[in-house]
């Protein structure tokens, strides 16, 4: 995510994850108070993996805390209030100044930073009460490798990302979201109190969607397009087009529920689309989709391209993605769906 | 302090530090051996405060877990380890960037980061075992403000610390760091588990010593008359001089054991000087006191001054420091003593 305050920062262009933050409020206020069910003496752990830069992460915690102040009033004047403990997490290249530059001040509860991978294990066995990840998951940890092999029938010449892909590519792309899932769970699940809850809210493939039909992956293809049209003009390597793949993968609902039960660590309280705001949907106008995907897009695209290529390649895009706007609404039944996902450790 | 790993970064310039954080090992050992008397869990958490970039803050962590899982070895295999969260604490403005990277690959325990000021709270209550804080206290939250007024008695025209000073000065910098030491020792009573330890290395004034003769402070007013050497030449103006002061002071070890007891909250388990290595004396030639003293002084000279003079200033310090030279060996008895403090937290 672009770290900054900039006109393409992700701290100026988060309204969508802001929405779906939002939409979560009531559901995480309803996970907690049915079913958070873990001992803690007065302090309450909490971490949110792959926080960027704020304002959401805030939002979100917040809302843990005082649905959790919310369950467990003091009971009485002199009994001591609960302490919370906030974890924000990201990779390591995240903005975090800009993040603790912005924490609340008057929070009600203490920060801390943890940079690192949630692939991996990130903080002590059992410590943590509750766990939120959104728009997270669907970012992979890596590029699946046969992408770059010639040899290899998922080989993904000339494209960027799997919508208009053969079946391989989908299938090499669906195996490493099954990996870092894998990877991740098992983390979490050593990390999180037994009884403890984890939400993650994760964009899905609608049901009797093929990826190509699918607005958010198809507009991915667009962007590949655009960058194949700088090849043609040699204002880049085709090669160079050929080993760049976008690292994001949307599973189907039940692709996740499946990952989610083959783990095992975890029982599954509740999957759900977050409804959509009629409000939102009418925000949600182009220019405001073309600003949001380039706040988010822009790092992974520079770090392969360099810098000089974006102004001219969001350019292109843009015009190629305008034939597709009416596309990009919100009530198209082949959006992606954001899933609330509540998750509770089961007792080992 | 400077960040990086420059000539002049702390990284390459904290030996002089990183001799007290040996010295202090045995020390260190011996108090979780013989002191350590808390209940936790599974779960140890230790809070280095003023980290600075490492690798010093990695070696005295590495030596706490040492000494923690030495006394209480896994009593049988089934048994679960403990495990230990770490928090590295400085001011946001420390470069957290080259702490993070310098983390060892192979360390046993989970890394946060919490940027702020620990004049003021930083963790939930009773969250910690462990506080280390080594060097840092001897730096003031501000410069006291009569220093800059022109009509009090303390007003500190013409110099940038205490050593030469009225009486007057030293006081408004004995009141800055009692109020100081009390905001510190209040918010830690908060985090301290009872009956978790607290180490603390202060540089301390020796007994009988004037704070004129003790060459370090004796130092800092060589670089205030280097400062007006240089106003005389009109390359800054003398203005900014007076307005500029260093937030630093030395208590002698009365002062602090005074100023704990009066605090209330914890109990002085050891005071001691940390003993001092003759392979050290040694080792400090005038060069590395030269760089150590501006890897840690030029951060704020800067902020008040700008950049463009820093390497002037710091050639003239030198030219003049060097006349003080035998000064500076750690042999001389009027030299700061490392003063290696043990704290227990009271019940309350």
């Amino acid at each position: 995510m672009n770290g900054g305050n900039g006109q393409y920062s992700y701290t100026r262009n988060s309204s969508i994850q802001r929405w779906g933050v939002e939409a979560s409020k009531a559901l995480i206020g309803e996970a907690v108070w049915e079913k958070l069910d873990t001992n803690f003496s007065t302090l309450f752990n909490i971490a949110d993996l792959g926080c960027s830069v704020g304002p959401n992460t805030f939002i979100v915690v917040e809302n843990i805390i005082e649905s959790v102040k919310l369950k467990y009033p003091s009971p009485d004047p002199n009994s001591e209030d609960i302490e919370f403990q906030v974890f924000f997490n990201d990779l390591a290249s995240n903005d975090f100044n800009t993040l603790h530059r912005s924490l609340p001040r008057d929070r009600e509860y203490a920060a801390s930073i943890v940079p690192g991978s949630f692939h991996g294990r990130l903080f002590p066995k059992s410590s943590l009460h509750f766990i939120h990840s959104s728009y997270t998951l669907h970012w992979l940890s890596k590029v699946p490798k046969e992408l770059l092999d010639k040899n290899s029938p998922a080989w993904n010449k000339g494209r960027i990302s799997y919508g208009s892909a053969p079946n391989e590519v989908v299938q090499a792309y669906s195996a490493q979201f099954a990996k870092d899932m894998g990877s991740f769970l098992n983390a979490r699940a050593q990390e999180l109190v037994h009884g403890g809850l984890m939400v993650l809210i994760i964009p899905c493939l609608p049901v009797d969607t093929s990826p190509s039909e699918c607005p958010l992956i198809a507009v991915m293809d667009q962007l590949g397009d655009s960058l194949m049209d700088m090849a043609r003009m040699g204002l880049i390597s085709e090669a160079k087009v050929d080993s760049f793949n976008f690292p994001k993968y949307y599973p189907t609902q039940h692709e996740l529920k499946t990952l989610i039960e083959r783990n095992g660590y975890f029982s599954i309280d509740k999957t759900e689309p977050l409804a959509q705001s009629t409000t939102h949907a009418r925000d949600l106008n182009f220019q405001i989709f073309i600003s949001h995907t380039r706040a988010a897009w822009e790092g992974v695209i520079k770090m392969h391209f360099g810098s000089d290529i974006i102004d001219g390649l969001f350019d292109r895009f843009m015009k190629k993605v305008s034939k597709f706007s009416p596309l990009i609404s919100r009530h198209s039944s082949k959006q992606i769906a954001e899933i609330f996902v509540l998750l509770k450790r089961k007792a080992s």
